[in-house]
């Protein structure tokens, strides 16, 4: 699997507004986007640290996954994005070797990323997305 | 606070040697290194992924705080570290702003950084170090 760097790392939060408050005034970083992801039930908020943006995820929905996730576990680091070169490859060898796909075949996720989830039972506890620009 | 990158993600992991082979047979990444924090009870292991490392974490004892998160929340994502510089700055600025420190001031962490950790009750459920490398 080719990774490159980290793409993104997901947070779960309660509140946007109280998360995008934190994020800004204390840490001093700057949202530069909103977004809604009508599939996954999230309204996401981005950062870019570096090389890497951190996603804020608040559920739109009590039946959305982030909202499940907060009401198992409260909120706090959701999953971690690695970004890599061919993903179909990256996922058909990672199945090859025992890993349990979430997403067989990649599909759109925030930021017109083509996206693909490891589901968290093969990954030691970490929920694992691979992600690559379309381009690719 | 001025945050340059994520400086890395710490992942508490039940069994080192399987959680190795995981990131590198299955990921692809490359430890680098191992080390044993004494004082925080842990072996650490060590990835490179573009600017930000992988900290893997296994407790060296049942009373470690690696093993109670293991023991309260399984393995998984444990915290983000982000590299500021001014660590002493970043921290009075924080409490200033009715963020709880954990450490007051820096100490010395794994890679022979300056590091220290804000409560994850005032940073919205994520464990937060801020560290700095010690020439700053």
């Amino acid at each position: 699997m080719d990774i490159t760097h980290i793409e993104h790392i997901g947070i779960a939060v309660a509140n946007m507004d109280e998360a995008i408050g934190y994020y800004e005034n204390v840490l001093g970083l700057k949202c530069y986007k909103i977004e809604e992801v009508t599939d996954q039930k999230v309204k996401t908020a981005f950062f870019q640290v570096g090389q890497t943006k951190i996603e804020l995820l608040e559920s739109t929905s009590p039946e959305g996954p982030i909202a499940k996730f907060i009401e198992k576990k409260g909120p706090g680091i959701h999953h971690i994005a690695f970004a890599t070169e061919g993903l179909q490859t990256a996922l058909d060898d990672a199945e090859s070797k025992g890993i349990s796909l979430i997403d067989k075949q990649p599909r759109k996720g925030a930021e017109g990323l083509n996206i693909a989830f490891l589901h968290p039972k093969s990954t030691l506890g970490v929920l694992t997305e691979l992600c690559e620009h379309p381009k690719n």
